[in-house]
């Protein structure tokens, strides 16, 4: 009945062929940027092979290509690429011809350009669809364009294109969306101005990758395997690797702004990460518990430091830059073009596990892939058989998501044989025939279970179908992006000034890109062979050399990483030393924001600093509960105590709080405190008193004019203090003086005035109560940052 | 001058050829057990080879053999073994031919059978000396007798045959030396009633074995490239083994009461396993500090539980026991001819890196190594290249001490050439011929550094040697072998009831014993083929599936390892839930001595608990300082949260002690620690609370006839035990029956009595406060072993 009617409209019309089933409404699908490079590689084959699948669908469709070319020329560049389009080798060619003429016909090519355009655009579909008595099931506006016309072309959409109320509409948007952090909440600000959240799809084409898209189905369906293992106990570490053997030529303008990170580590290989990393959503097929989930596994992650990444540029990516964009000759980027960047989760689950992300361009090979590591935790007696056992426990163990290219050529999912046999769905994965004489990742391939997909599908396919279907679990989210940006805009910013390792590109590169992991840092493994990049000036270790001094006593200056770096060794080595001599160390530490780095840093990288035997003491305390984020406390036990094995007794936190008040005279806290420090440290002398100084020259809580504690026989004293919270708890300075070691840190620009200040004045404790530290018999050490120091 | 007297003197006695240089004095060996099995295959060869290295040292020497066998045939037995002396392959054939020929000379035979025998033997030797006019240096006594016969040698030889003051006395003790630890202990007892510690030399052949015994100067020498990596951060794992292709057969009266562990873990791997471990001395060739440090090293051992380790034997072991100690048919042995041991040392340097120590007869091959895997922490971008450059950061690196046979048949040290050089001694190691077609743990030869000992020595030559030079660092001191055992012994006591795995022997044993490590216990790889030692009678999931009761609420009964391995994964599984549902998990502890296990259960086993969202709270404390041993938080601490991550802020032991002083009412604990439970416990209702039962029917610290706490308001309170320390502070019965969940653990014979008097009283708190433990919306679960249940 409808069949007829349709058909009969189809032939008056003479050019839309297959409208007949839709009797679920019409689709329009725009593609604007249609004679663009991804247009041309991808997307209209992706829409070809839409229409293909879902011809037969129920729904009615129309392709409408746009760009900012006029109508005749862009007309015959667009059917220029769509008259290359090919059949699917699974597709018998008849229907396949037969179609492609129809998809021909079905598709148009518009200008869109000014506002007008748009309104034409909108016309013309209102029209079509009266013509042919249709209703219209929605419309899928896909931006293949450069980011800055976004928000334009968004607009346009939003007050002229949307479909009548009834009908959806699904914006698809292309990579890059943002340089960072900020611009990425602007452009996400801006389009959240046009479209509604559930309107956007964020295309990240890793997501359409078949490897990548099975990483969460696998772990769903491998649950009663992967649930006992997939955790830190078991797993050794996870490798996600995207290696290229193309360059940035060509393509300088867009690299030279982007680099490495932002171009496939920011999105495509994060993404792989969450996936491993997340913890399972009851529903997976519940887009919003995936994201949900997504974003806990973003929360967990540990935060990124300049020492997290190693980086590369390929030596020719130079002289691509200067070229293609004109830059004169002593112009030099700092552009990686490889990174190496180590990720830790400190999730129950992953805590200490290194995920390492690793993507370059000009290397050896063309390869994607995940891969999941297992400890080795057996022992076998016989090793000599080992070779002909696939399921010796001694073996590597392993579970690969091969993304594509290199080795295997094709998608697929590998677990190793002395794991277990995979869980697959059938309808899609099938197991691999057997190659007895391919070797991957250091195993034959016959020590795995393979799996190929049935159908190896185009990314673009499966994301553009993903589209069409509503599946927003194949995009990425506003909340998603940002958490994304979040965790790489600090490595960003960090690294944008450092020279990266130049390599030659391809089989030449041999072990210069080799890095490892050293003290919870990234470095290269081979030292730099020749330092092409040497800043100008003088450089923070020229400076280091000079033996200074600083109101008498020694002083380490450095810029502010390398500064704390050398503070934490010199603590480790205090509290070895005396751990050594008395059997335990005791410190008593300074709140502020200052020692957070130190805290940080000691928490990861010192190891082997001897916890177990070291007493911990706070210099001062602000009067409200330990658990109070203002409390000193509180943020020495997140920063520091809870990474590290102090027992519980020997942790000594200033009792500011008693009997449900805060530092009330009569609760006698202070003294309590002194009593404490008295029964346990020898001679009240702490072994090491590490100190702040304030704008102000105050230090510990003892604030220039002080009542208490500057001198006289208290140890601990109540004080106020001119900032909130005024109430403070504070060893005094006879107290600290006692002490075998102070260290004074002072960091930042804001310090540059107090610390030339400091520099001319003497001994006058009421003025400026840093002034009166002086250990009677200890050493005084001045840990200064560049900044502090030189302004 | 004194030459030619001398020379005289020998021509005199017509058979002491080399006397002559014994400017230094005179030194007698007297090897016991002269003609045993021992002597014939080493020890006499070793002490030619004494003789060849020393007879120009400035000392003279005379060897005598005894043995318990009558002075004729004796002296034929003993002569007949001296005849096949053979010559070290660096000797000249004319020198050695002279110096046999004196050395058979100098040698000669006495029955010790009798207290006669002994004075005679010491008459033999003054008269000799005065002969000569020589001054006596010393007199090695060398017991390779059975144990039993050691107390009254060493008393003949204490009573006896002690040489004149000047002189010095050393005793050579060939193992075992004891049992266990109580036979060890005894049995040096009554060698220090004979003998002074600097007098004995515990000989473990292993310590002579060159390439252990270069394994401490190896440390000490490669201090520079060690330092950084010998430690849990960069050490993956370590494995000491020796395996053997012979069996016991033939040896089975001295095997079957040994077995395996006794035999070769508890003295050779162990001795390898402490130079591995121990901090390195300041002063390597001071005896007396690599003892305390080694000693050290022992202390920071974990203790081994039965799960500790896997234990075989091979299939027919059990009928040559039968032949040879002529059992019945019936006769079943448990002795263990295989073991894999999983040991840790909670050092800062080793904390959690597992030390595999495994050993057994009838394998595949003779080999013995030592095996220090270090982590692979790199990653290598170009993976083509890896094969071709030794140096690739992301090959394994290993130290490899190889002991000897197997296929490399000689001792070496091996390093991976992306590791070090190391630095060895030129005198003494040289590196060897490159063989690259050997393959040695996974890597060619040509991967490592091969370094192997310029002259091969036999290890009793060169433990002959030190007891000559008195280098007492290459023996085993008394209290070195007490800590030995005192490790061992319980591992022992815990296996040997247990029947071990059958292996057919040989390389037919394929996978059968390759074992692993789940979850801190080793269990082997593969599934028992066949329960062929079923023990007799019901089994313990026989009875677990029993749904029992007891006093009306659920009953869980096991043997105590069993159902404490439960009530730990019950105690999970509460905790995941709690946290699931409220973010958080309020858990009340009992101290005494029944939690101590499920504590370290809980902090070995169950990683994923959710500890960093759990509040642990005590049900009862003793009013005794908090870092007091008799303390339940000291114990809880030490046992459990010094191991887990549980926030400062979450612990809350009870303020027993406020005020400088204990459990004062005026000073108001218990009502401090109500109000903290208030404050943070929603509804005052823990998530769990956790219980023991006295044999007096007290719970928590509730006990017959109290005054407080077992009804009213009141939900903290102080009680008086009637056992020291009478004060104590305790949650009371109300609050304990408004938590959510009640798990009582009941272990032990002790506990029959009033576990069967509990299953038929009603609800009596005043007479036993457990019996009014009743939560009144909760659930109460009873977790009772067999032996509290059964009697």
């Amino acid at each position: 009945k409808m069949l007829n009617t349709v058909l009969c409209m189809v032939l008056f019309l003479g050019a839309l062929p297959s409208l007949a089933e839709a009797s679920q409404g019409h689709v329009s699908v725009i593609l604007l940027g249609a004679t663009g490079d991804l247009a041309k590689k991808y997307l209209w084959q992706g829409l070809f092979q839409l229409y293909l699948d879902h011809v037969s669908s129920g729904h009615s469709f129309t392709f409408h290509g746009a760009a900012l070319t006029a109508l005749e020329p862009g007309q015959q560049l667009m059917f220029d690429v769509l008259k290359k389009l090919s059949c699917p080798q699974d597709e018998s060619p008849d229907r396949c011809a037969v179609l492609k003429d129809q998809f021909l016909k079905l598709s148009q090519y518009h200008q869109l350009k000014t506002a007008e355009n748009y309104t034409a655009l909108n016309r013309d579909i209102e029209m079509l669809l009266r013509q042919e008595g249709l209703k219209e099931a929605g419309r899928i506006f896909y931006f293949s364009v450069p980011p800055f016309a976004y928000t334009d072309i968004a607009r346009h959409i939003n007050s002229s294109c949307r479909p009548p109320p009834g009908a959806w509409l699904r914006v698809a948007l292309e990579k890059p969306f943002g340089h960072d952090l900020e611009s990425a909440r602007q452009l996400a600000a801006e389009l959240t101005g046009f479209f509604r959240e559930e309107e956007m799809y964020r295309v990240d084409h890793y997501l359409g990758k078949q490897a990548v898209a099975h990483i969460l189905p696998f772990r769903d369906q491998n649950r009663q395997f992967l649930d006992p293992i997939w955790n830190r106990h078991h797993v050794e570490r996870v490798e996600i690797v995207l290696k290229e053997t193309v360059d940035a030529k060509g393509r300088t303008s867009f690299y030279e702004q982007y680099g490495v990170i932002r171009d496939v580590l920011q999105n495509h290989l994060t993404e792989a990460l969450m996936f491993l990393t997340m913890e399972l959503p009851g529903n997976l097929s519940s887009a919003g518990e995936v994201l949900q989930r997504k974003l806990q596994a973003f929360q967990s992650l540990r935060g990124l430091e300049k020492s997290s990444a190693v980086v590369g540029q390929y030596e020719a990516y130079g002289s691509h830059v200067r070229e293609e964009l004109q830059r004169d000759q002593h112009y030099v980027s700092t552009t990686p073009t490889f990174a190496g960047v180590l990720v830790h989760s400190d999730s129950l689950r992953w805590e200490g596990v290194p995920f390492l992300l690793t993507a370059g361009k000009a290397l050896d090979e063309r390869v994607g892939y995940v891969r999941v590591l297992f400890k080795n935790r057996a022992y076998c007696p016989q090793s000599g058989t080992l070779r002909d056992a696939g399921s010796s426990q001694c073996k590597a163990k392993q579970i690969i998501f091969y993304i594509g290219h290199g080795t295997l050529n094709t998608p697929a999912v590998l677990v190793s044989r002395n794991l277990f046999k995979p869980i697959m769905p059938e309808s899609s994965w099938k197991e691999a025939a057997v190659q007895p004489e391919l070797h991957i990742f250091g195993q034959p391939l016959s020590d795995y279970y393979v799996y190929n997909p049935m159908k190896e599908r185009d990314a673009y396919s499966v994301l553009i179908s993903s589209i069409y279907h509503g599946r927003k679990d194949f995009f990425i989210t506003t909340e998603n992006l940002l958490a994304s940006w979040e965790f790489w805009t600090p490595l960003l910013d960090s690294i944008s000034d450092q020279p990266p390792r130049l390599y030659p590109g391809g089989v030449e590169n041999q072990h210069l890109l080799d890095f490892e992991i050293v003290g919870g840092d990234l470095a290269f493994a081979l030292a730099e062979p020749l330092e092409l990049l040497h800043p100008e000036g003088p450089t923070p270790s020229d400076y280091k050399a000079i033996q200074a001094k600083y109101r008498q006593s020694p002083l380490v200056s450095a810029w502010p990483e390398e500064l704390v770096s050398q503070l934490a060794s010199d603590m480790e080595r205090a509290a070895s030393s005396a751990v050594a001599r008395a059997g335990c160390f005791h410190l008593a530490l300074s709140g502020g924001s200052s020692p957070v780095v130190l805290f940080q840093r000691l928490a990861r990288h010192h190891y082997a600093f001897p916890w177990r035997y070291t007493h911990v003491w706070l210099v001062d305390e602000r009067c409200v509960p330990l658990t109070d984020p203002e409390s000193n406390f509180f943020n020495l036990h997140n920063h520091l105590l809870q990474s590290v094995r102090v027992p519980y007794f020997n942790v000594h936190p200033m009792p500011v709080h008693l009997n449900q008040r805060l530092c009330v005279e009569e609760d006698r806290g202070a003294e309590l405190y002194a009593k404490e420090i008295t029964a346990l440290v020898a001679n009240a002398s702490f072994d090491l008193v590490l100190l702040g100084m304030g704008s102000d020259g105050h230090t510990a809580s003892l604030f220039p004019h002080s009542e208490n504690g500057l001198e006289g026989a208290q140890s601990v004293v109540l004080t106020e203090s001119p900032v909130k919270p005024h109430q403070r708890m504070s060893l005094s300075l006879p107290l600290i003086n006692r002490a075998r070691k102070v260290f004074v840190l002072v960091l930042g620009k804001g310090k540059h005035n107090i610390t030339s200040l400091m520099s001319r004045v003497g001994h006058e404790p009421r003025k400026w109560p840093i002034s009166g530290v002086s250990p009677s018999s200890g050493r005084l050490v001045w840990y200064v940052d560049y900044e502090a120091l030189l302004g």
